[in-house]
């Protein structure tokens, strides 16, 4: 046994992975999931708040996200030595849910949920062990227009929060035209489902790297194998050059889209240059482009998706789920289509992220603003929200498949964003303090600080110790915008001084001559009175 | 080893004593909490949010709640062996985060935190191991202004939260004088302060029980026992009488007070009947009661606080400790008194709850309105928020005293009480239900639903299967208001039909006659194109 040591003082930290958000951190994050949760309610989703801690063995123990296979769950037994964990994301809990008390909610049952989750992995730098999930999901839906309504919610839910139209796209695949193509290359075999699965992995793993391989590196792992920098070699998936081809279509359709558009629209503005390549696709697409005479951005999306289902069809051609899904796919785009959200829904099959977890459509938020990176370079947001079709959410509790579909915003990544976007504009809201001259006051202090809060505004009555200097010191800390200061002299002339604590701030940065000093004083007296209306005219002036 | 089972299907339930929240239960929490923090920001507090794991070392192993002395705290390790768990509560880790930061949070520190809280105790029957607490606090004030400024904020935050003045009262004890009543009996030695502390815990676990035992309960346990029912008996402090009666007329002061006003107001309105009996205090209480024309519950209040603190001097006269804590709570009265809260915060020497964890000032709530409990009695609602000043909030971290004073809200307790306030007035808003009548029209009807929504009104599109019949049953366990339908008939006439569900059921349950149900149609037609103006229209109606 360890020797007995003195007891020590414990030490004042939270454990690893774990932090503290504090003032702004917490109301920026309440208001925008309370836009956001706003916006669900209107789609008729209703709240969900499950219990932070489930039995392990409805959590199950892995996290179903391939891109992480070793995070784990804080685990641990209870008296009964039964094993319970903190739930590591808001859709096992969902599913636990549906399972349990599936008779008494009605079906299809939309909910949302908003809430901390824990992981037991490594932390890093920006990386913690507990942070929130923003969840929306629709169970026992089978229908695209349940994924179609996911789309347009999350797009209204970022607009909600403050992004604008125009910053962000919805981009939206589908699992099955991915099963589709892999039929057509032989690698499913929808008689034997099962066989290939292992193959099927590799493949998907190297789609999953194009964006940190690029092309080349992608087409090596589907091939031969990838030699990378420091020499180490990667085994292939050892296809043929067919098959790779025909994945990379799939994977790089995008690209061939943003070339036939371009293509299409120099078709239609120069009269015949370009875009014969694509004549089929570019005819009809162009009908449509002349045919509806909506707004160009509009428009030039439904010619996008147009051109899109197209391309698709030809790669699965053969294979039955590959032509659902894209017929999954069109559908989706028509019903955004017609609820006016064409301009940013873009169907891309170039969203891997999720494909190895979803079973059908998937979907992807990404910020189309740039930012400047730790390292300075200019790049573009990336993505903050994901989510997809899965149907065997509680197959694990009832044996019974369940069609759903969710999105999942990453609240931390948006809340970046949103304050990207804000940069500079937004300012906390500090208190008006009412300072404290004289000790024997306190209860007339305390009434103009009564009467302050009750005209809305925020205040405080200092509270602690020290002379004049230290309590506006404490007001600069607090961020006040006003600090009042009444002694005897001023009592007895019934009257108090405002000291305008933004404008001092802004005129020691801003003002350079003696006449603007005056003129914008940044100090006045104000009758007892007239408190209020003072204040409020002063934080007014600041704003 | 056990032997190996064949796997089987996890159940799909919460741990022991946890539990899941849907729909209003959520929003109506939410909203509750949202009116009180709003409260708490116009008061300059700032919120805090803290990780809801901790240190073992940093919680402390035991709750200081001397009510609960057996609760524990679900913990595990770490993977680097330390301990860490989940905090049972907001006040150990605002200790934590004050000794971690305190350099860098201005002094006083006004913060608030809400969130949930883990207990590893026995669940039993709305018992649950996870619950919500919202605490205010503010740290580094030793001046009962703060004291004062919690009371204050702690009657709005109720009256934002929805329940009426005259509806809650704010209690106002004080350990301070106890502590000075312990010394004039010679239970406390201010030379040695350790000196007879198990005796006085004995005193304190007797007053505690006031409530259920009765006065003579308690002056049997103050004495030399007390046989319980079953015939057990419980040893007694062994006071003398002298003693016992000095505790007891502190505890009992409100009693006392209630009298001495009865007889006040008498004296005053029949012009000297009774009330002889405490003249001094009587003449001071009526100089003020005279004095100020104020209304008369503010005016009995005020008095009732003067004569309050008369007595109380009275009680610890010779007791330096004794005497600071009555000048505290007169300070504290006048400063609520000046706020305009004398009506509503009283002080009460009768509140023992929490005397044995606070070093100072101990407050609580109660709501005075009655209820009808589980047995169908009538009884007043009770406490639903309880706070105090404590001096060693950070002192296990830092070795330094620092004076703290906060309040928590009993979440679930407040709740309960704003259904009983408003009890048959509030209905969750289910969504207006837009009907699938033909499959291949689902592009249209997603339009309409996503006309209503941006409109602002909350709908959905039916995603289910199913004819019109389930989809009118599941608009009824939605709450729907309003069902629209549109067939292919209506869409060439250019209209749709709305089924007025909520009429519909108030019909079924109140109209007699035949004429009523004409004059006020369930279903009517509205032109497609005065879609979101009938639906608006249909909803006002039913409000």
């Amino acid at each position: 046994m360890a020797k007995e040591k003195k007891p020590r003082r414990p030490k004042a930290e939270t454990p690893r992975g774990f932090r503290d958000y504090f003032g702004a951190e917490v109301t920026e994050r309440a208001e925008m999931l309370r836009a956001i949760t706003g916006v669900y309610h209107r789609y008729g989703f209703d709240p969900l708040e499950t219990s932070a801690v489930e039995t392990l063995e409805a959590l199950g123990k892995f996290l179903p996200d391939v891109d992480r296979p070793n995070e784990g769950v804080f685990a641990w037994r209870d008296e009964d030595e039964s094993w319970m964990a903190l739930r590591y994301d808001l859709t096992a809990p969902l599913a636990r849910v549906y399972a349990e008390h599936q008779l008494h909610l009605p079906t299809p049952y939309r909910r949302y949920a908003v809430g901390p989750v824990w992981r037991n992995e490594k932390p890093g730098p920006g990386r913690f062990r507990q942070f929130y999930q923003c969840d929306a999901d629709t169970v026992g839906a089978a229908s695209p227009a349940a994924d179609a309504e996911i789309c347009a919610m999350l797009a209204d839910a970022l607009e909600a929060a403050g992004i604008a139209r125009g910053d962000y796209v919805i981009r939206i695949n589908n699992r099955k035209v991915l099963n589709g193509v892999m039929e057509v290359v032989g690698l499913l075999d929808p008689a034997d489902p099962e066989a290939g699965e292992a193959a099927r992995g590799v493949v998907l793993r190297a789609i999953d790297k194009l964006d940190r391989l690029g092309e080349a590196g992608v087409r090596a792992l589907l091939g031969e194998g990838r030699k990378d920098e420091s020499g180490d070699f990667t085994k292939g998936a050892g296809l043929a050059p067919e098959q790779i081809n025909r994945i990379m279509s799939f994977v790089g359709a995008s690209k061939t889209v943003d070339k036939m558009l371009i293509d299409t629209q120099a078709h239609f503005e120069n009269k015949g240059s370009g875009g014969t390549e694509h004549f089929r696709t570019l005819r009809d697409a162009g009908d449509l482009y002349a045919r509806r005479k909506l707004g160009i951005s509009s428009d030039v999306s439904q010619a996008r998706n147009y051109m899109m289902t197209e391309i698709l069809h030809g790669l699965v051609e053969g294979s039955q789920v590959g032509e659902d899904g894209v017929q999954e796919l069109e559908t989706i785009a028509q019903l955004l289509d017609a609820q006016g959200y064409a301009d940013r829904a873009l169907i891309d099959p170039s969203v891997v992220r999720g494909l190895g977890y979803y079973t059908g459509p998937v979907f992807e938020a990404e910020l189309t603003f740039e930012i400047t990176d730790e390292e300075g370079r200019r790049r573009q947001f990336g993505s903050v929200a994901g989510g997809g079709r899965y149907d065997d959410l509680v197959m694990r509790f009832t044996g019974q498949r369940t069609p759903g579909t969710g999105v999942s915003i990453g609240v931390d990544r948006l809340l970046a964003a949103l304050r990207e976007v804000r940069r500079g504009t937004a300012q906390a809201e500090g208190p008006v303090l009412v300072t404290v001259m004289e000790k024997d006051r306190l209860a007339e202090y305390q009434a103009m600080t009564a009467e302050l809060r009750a005209a809305g505004l925020r205040a405080e009555m200092f509270l602690g110790g020290g002379n004049m200097a230290k309590q506006l010191k404490y007001a600069d800390r607090r961020g006040s915008p006003v600090a009042i200061i009444e002694g005897s002299e001023e009592r007895a002339r019934g009257v108090v001084q405002l000291k305008d604590l933004a404008l001092g701030a802004r005129l020691a940065a801003e003002i350079e001559t003696n006449e603007e000093w005056k003129a914008q004083p940044a100090q006045m007296e104000a009758p007892r009175a007239g408190l209020v209306e003072a204040v409020k005219a002063m934080i007014a002036r600041g704003a």
